[in-house]
């Protein structure tokens, strides 16, 4: 076991720090203190969202370190169907912030990292043998690929935090797949899952920690069961977002009317009901 | 920015000490120094799936401490669509590990998550107000909902990880997902994603970090390059994988051979070729 961990009983000092943290994400007095607390809790419970990025290029290195604790990411079977692409021309970035919705923090950012769903090493392996790879054809294991990718890039998040770094996942990228995918040379059966900025956070301009859902609302016990809690929790949660967003200087709106346009039908969903079928011509039969 | 972060100038003893953490993780001394050192990247670097555990219950609050940290993990549009069931009733435990091929770690570990992609909420929300939420009938939504679950789980293998608790995710469980949700007892439009046994690692029996993949196989820069070398890499990673089998008493078998076995066909699924299927009776359309 590792030497760095902490013990599950802190001193109470160190608790009563940690459940400032766990206060602060779910902006609620009654929120639970944490059982334990140390340095990568407290990275973790500090996420924010960065999208103002000093201009400064990453250390040398800097990609490898995070590629390395993303590799270091559980992946189902060992099979390890991703990759990612690493971004630093400015002239690519800025086509592929075009192709996101011109998410102007792409451009700001140094690193554009694309966290991809990649079957091209299997497949290619499968051709010099001569046998079939038939499984990879099916919606199971698209799935497991986008699991394997997204388990990969969040270490990559948790890393570049405790190196000071701060990112913000891209799923605008998903709005054009097929350009995309034409942009950075993908083979078949290659997919940008989202696109990652990354850089040094700006301090002239920080972001905060987004409060979330009560954790009523996500935990369950033994069975799903709170159903009938939703309006209850969405209720008290609408002024606490409006909260977040009136300090980040941003237009106040209700979750549960974020929640509702964003989800109401292909018109929300900036190209990406195509979805499906775009997936199929990048060479994913998704049977 | 977080206090606790450390510069991106380390002393070189720490660099040093990173580096022998890069290198277990692709067991190949030219494996690249990590650009700086601290504790969170230890713990990333170092991690191992463990399926011994000892039968300790955990403390009280140690989910909840997950549960905050995996919503602490960002999500898409802020939608939260994930939720997570915390199994501790052995009975349930044991149901669900013969439907997940009867793995029994799932029986030995104290706590059994399994990390659901959820639009029960905002169905709910949606009903109660009459408005379409027609988007989550869409192959992208649920690809967005899968991606959610899985940062929010990633987030609870690094804090479990930093508790000195040990944890392996357990894919078997979509080897038969409607009766994995009907034991769960879901509404229409949830989904267990995987499976998560966590406990404390059985010192007796230790697991060891398992060797990946080089990085020139997984990190591409600009544009997607490297199909030219699968076979190489694959060369090269054959025999470190067979000495981690051999380390571990587990049968030698080359990646190769695992990942075509694995992928060869809907026999080689344990199932989840079906899971298209499976996912439109869920109420998870796939548009």
């Amino acid at each position: 076991m590792n030497a760095l961990v902490q013990p599950l009983s802190p001193e109470p000092s160190e608790t009563t720090a940690g459940a400032a943290f766990v206060r602060q994400r779910y902006r609620r007095d009654d929120a639970p203190a944490p059982v334990a607390w140390n340095d990568t809790l407290q990275i973790l419970l500090d996420h924010r969202s960065t999208r103002a990025f000093l201009p400064d290029p990453l250390p040398d290195g800097t990609v490898e370190t995070l590629v390395a604790a993303a590799q270091s990411a559980p992946t189902s079977s060992n099979l390890q169907v991703w990759s990612v692409v690493a971004v630093e021309d400015p002239a690519r970035k800025a086509r592929l912030a075009a192709l996101a919705g011109n998410q102007k923090h792409i451009l700001e950012a140094p690193l554009f990292l694309l966290w991809l769903i990649d079957f091209d090493r299997l497949t290619q392996l499968s051709r010099v043998d001569g046998v079939a790879s038939e499984a990879l054809d099916y919606t199971e294991t698209f799935l497991l690929g986008a699991v394997d990718a997204t388990l990969a890039a969040q270490n990559a998040v948790v890393a570049l935090e405790s190196l000071g770094l701060g990112s913000v996942y891209i799923g605008g990228i998903r709005n054009k797949p097929a350009e995309v995918a034409a942009e950075l040379g993908l083979p078949p059966r290659a997919f940008a899952l989202f696109g990652h900025s990354v850089g040094r956070p700006d301090p002239a301009r920080p972001s905060a920690v987004k409060p979330r859902l009560p954790q009523a609302s996500v935990l369950h016990r033994e069975q799903h069961a709170w159903s009938k809690t939703h309006a209850e929790a969405a209720e008290s949660y609408n002024p606490r977002i409006r909260d977040f967003q009136r300090e980040q200087g941003m237009v106040e709106k209700d979750w549960t009317v974020q929640a509702r346009e964003r989800t109401r039908g292909p018109s929300s969903m900036a190209g990406r009901h195509i979805l499906r079928d775009v997936l199929n011509d990048l060479g994913f039969e998704l049977r």
